[in-house]
């Protein structure tokens, strides 16, 4: 059986998982496109042979043609689309964030949870990582104890312009938080977060930021966040346990051994870094629909998680005290 | 466009690439299998869900719904699949070796020159790998100077009691063979194999092996091939130039501390280490075609190339002398 | 110029420094030895052939023989040790903790600020570490931009029953609080001390522990002490730039591949991983000594600060909170 | 006890040597040195104190003052000092080469056997190398079974304008056939001489070269010597066992991240490389010679067997044959 998607939304990420659907992903076909720029949504669907340009999202929700939505618009319009994808009963890829406040990511799991069944994954793209996915394996292997500190990197080269101070904690530690709670298996309690010296790359921007998480197990997390490092985009991460510690590997491809030094390169950015992992996550989540019908990937409740951590986390930064996170209830439907 | 495929053997292999052709490539689409064992036949074509089970390889590549043909069966009937599938004007892939012998080879590469065009590809896979890639990028930029001796490393943990060893060459030695002309982008010349000091575990065969590979250009290659070395599957190849080296990274996926040692594991068999490789060679494949209709990997001629490199390479480990590697005139089709 | 050493304590660091001045360095003689316990002094003598036991350190240090003093007794001795030997203006090598207060720190100052030139070397051997000094190089020169962020990791395989979790700063993290300003070249500002998990190897013990150290430059430290962890003793360090980041490198002398990975010994102890830096700390201390007479090494002000810093994160433990390291003013002796 | 040494040529390793045993080397006084030009003994004596220059090597090896002798003149002359001080029965240590010609080597064994006791230490200092020990306990230790291929890697930056294709026999792969017989415990039993495309900064010189050696137990060697691969001095080794293998590890003192790569450095020269083996050398020897008496290191059957190997090994270079090693009967006396 052949998935047919309706993608919303055709800028930078929507046009790539656009082109992933179409020529890399298995089992997929799109058959409908939108975006709020018109014009850009024709040259969209010309490009990669899309049947249907629909007037606005609602419209390709609504498309009989199409089986499962990929939202990949303005963070703003996420709620409305993922509301409405629920509300036709449809499978519903939504790229982070979920939502822009807790509440609107709380208005979607009452939707899903009404709905009675689990329609929307959230593009939280490292879950799909091979190298996370080898640590996750030791981790739950057990071997190295119980995890009792986690030291997280996040290093970007460089920034546009209108980055903003904020968005170290919104655009890049969110991904630490999401990728932290799905390593551990367990929430996040309190966030701090701490201001070094900032980077003369970055200008007036707090960059870096190391940021102090607690978890439920009482393990520990520091997450490093510099956006303007210039060698290149290098995502670390170690798990010390009681017997042992694992950590990222380089996956170095090649080694060379030039003008004095043994060098291997280090990703230009993320696309280099994640790209394998953007596929496999729409691979998964095709088969999924096409298979049971259940997304097996990031939950509602995962994306809602997120928001509340990261917006802790913003207040953490503002108040420079340690702040805790305060979550729902946990509905049943998220729980296995 | 849909590429239509049809398969002829699914055998481990070949059920293995049905598998790939349907879950994990895009835009391709199996329409049609066969096998010698009719019964595997069906049994392959009910779990992937393919239309059509052809009685002989023959009906399979004349169905009109066939674009395109994907060979692996036993070796010995390559020729016949391949010649046929040339005479109907069809893109076939044939898994290696390309034929049993270099007759059979200079047969496919008359046939396809009088087509006019080229409409095989032969399987050798490592090409498609993300290390080697990278490493052809080094080589290819220039930094390292002009190559001048080679590296090559080919251990396995464990073979079947039948392996032979002629088949050291044959089924190991033969990756080696097609992947340096590939990096170097020259013919190799002469062949020597030494014999060193057996394995236990490998009881009479003659394990390792160590082989003496002269290039066109006088670079000099030593290829190390261990089929019973326990320990994991390991692929290495360092390219030495005038300048610097460059190698195959380990693409460490994790690193672990535990127990007096820091670990990275080791790939088990080839399937974890080239399963990727095939992917990316089956989704080319099939966007050639789709595209240019031309096939972009290796060619007829790299086929027999190898061949008779593997045919001379048995002569030397025959005679313990160097010997000469004798190829035919190369044809203009094969030059792009 | 042969130095002539006296050595005051003999227990087990004793005794190796003792050998190491004897069997190791070159220009070194031990003419005299003591300790608490005269019988081990005795032994201590017979075997490494010094012909003179003294009755007491402060004998000792009279002794006209003798050129120049090490301290290795128990650290409630060291202040009156120490100032016993600037009173007779020897040369005087302290192993550290150089006191058990911030006050007797301040005594040794004084009395060396009167003296008039610097005759204490403090035992802080990471100093002399092949690993730190290629670190400090890399910081210095420049390329990776200023010091932003440090990350430390300080493991121990184990700890005898009798450890408290106060001895996690006192005895660990005191040698992290030394290379850090040395490192930085900058004093160490305030301290936070997080309490994460307990492992469950450690008993009661408060075992790991991480701090956060912020330097005068902001630059945020953090660090790691694992004090159970069982896979060996490890200690890492990685400096964050604006540029880019160095750390030291594993260092690892063999590689071996077996059972399915590829692993590197880790060091078991602190002897195997810093032993070679004791021996080159004893053999510049002596050179320092024959040559100009003033030593090199880290000064009574180093072993002030780290004491200072270490009393700042005990109090830090204690409340939970953030706490100034408070430091009197640094006399211009230490400024060079 | 001090070993009182006397040191027998004072250029370039010489003088190094001086230094070594004057300021790095426990136990050890430099009493006595001398050198063809006189003026550089004068010089050499007056910066490291040494009480007494002699006119000759065998005026030096006869005083009384000293006890064991450093001979690092010019090859040519090391038979006669070698003789003289198994004469006068003092241990004397021989930088490598012990001897021009195998004859030479064979005239001093007898000597050393007809005095009935080791006297003579040859300069080969990788044995006291850290890695190379790692990797040989690994190798004893049996965990990686018998040994059955080595691959050996010797790279240098560049090389004087008067070096010769022979030079990288004789003067680089001299050491690998040291080693091999100390790693492996056994004989070189021929060799084989490869000569790739040459290296354009080379200029005339045949660089790079490969040798292939075959062992008594009938593992097999290749042995890449590349003189001027500009990127740094490297030393690999890698033993191919049964079960594994283990290599040399790089020993990375710092891991700078900078400029889109990861990089370690690789070290400069010989100097760099080896220092701290050459220190351990001395140490060793001039502790055996306070000890037992008799040296503990290289023996004069090492010298004679390298010196044999190289032989063939030119040979094999002129004949581009495989050539057999034809050594004389080991005396008892080396068999320890």
């Amino acid at each position: 059986m052949t998935v047919r998607v309706g993608v919303i939304g055709v800028g930078t990420i929507g046009e790539d998982h656009l082109r992933r659907l179409t020529q890399v992903v298995a089992g997929a076909e799109v058959v409908a496109v939108t975006d709020v720029d018109l014009d850009r949504a024709r040259a969209a669907a010309a490009k990669y042979d899309v049947a249907t340009v629909h007037l606005t999202g609602q419209e390709l929700i609504s498309d009989p043609e199409v089986d499962a939505v990929a939202v990949c618009s303005w963070g703003p319009t996420h709620e409305e689309y993922v509301l409405a994808s629920i509300a036709a009963g449809k499978p519903v890829f939504c790229e982070k964030p979920l939502a822009e406040t807790p509440e609107a990511c709380e208005r979607m799991i009452e939707a899903e949870v009404s709905a009675g069944r689990r329609l929307v994954q959230v593009g939280f793209m490292r879950r799909y990582d091979r190298a996370y996915r080898a640590l996750k394996d030791v981790v739950d292997a057990g071997s190295i104890g119980a995890p009792l500190i986690v030291h997280c990197v996040h290093r970007n080269p460089t920034v546009p312009g209108y980055f903003q101070s904020e968005s170290l904690i919104t655009d890049a530690a969110v991904h630490e938080f999401d990728i932290l709670r799905w390593l551990l298996g367990e929430e996040i309690t309190t966030t701090s977060v701490l201001v070094p010296k900032r980077n003369r790359h970055g200008g007036d921007l707090q960059d870096p930021v190391m940021l102090i998480l607690e978890m439920d197990s009482g393990a520990i997390v520091d997450v490093e966040i510099s956006m303007n490092i210039r060698y290149g985009y290098d995502i670390q991460g170690t798990v010390v346990g009681e017997d042992g510690t694992a950590a990222l590997g380089d996956q170095d491809a090649v080694v060379v051994r030039l003008a004095g030094g043994t060098t291997s390169p280090v990703a230009a950015d993320w696309r280099e870094r994640f790209s394998r992992a953007y596929d496999v996550e729409f691979q998964e989540w095709i088969d999924a629909i096409a298979g049971s019908g259940v997304p097996a990937g990031p939950t509602t409740w995962d994306g809602y998680a997120a928001a509340v951590v990261a917006n802790t986390a913003l207040e953490a930064l503002r108040t420079g005290t340690r702040t805790s996170v305060k979550l729902v209830e946990k509905p049943a439907l998220y729980d296995q």
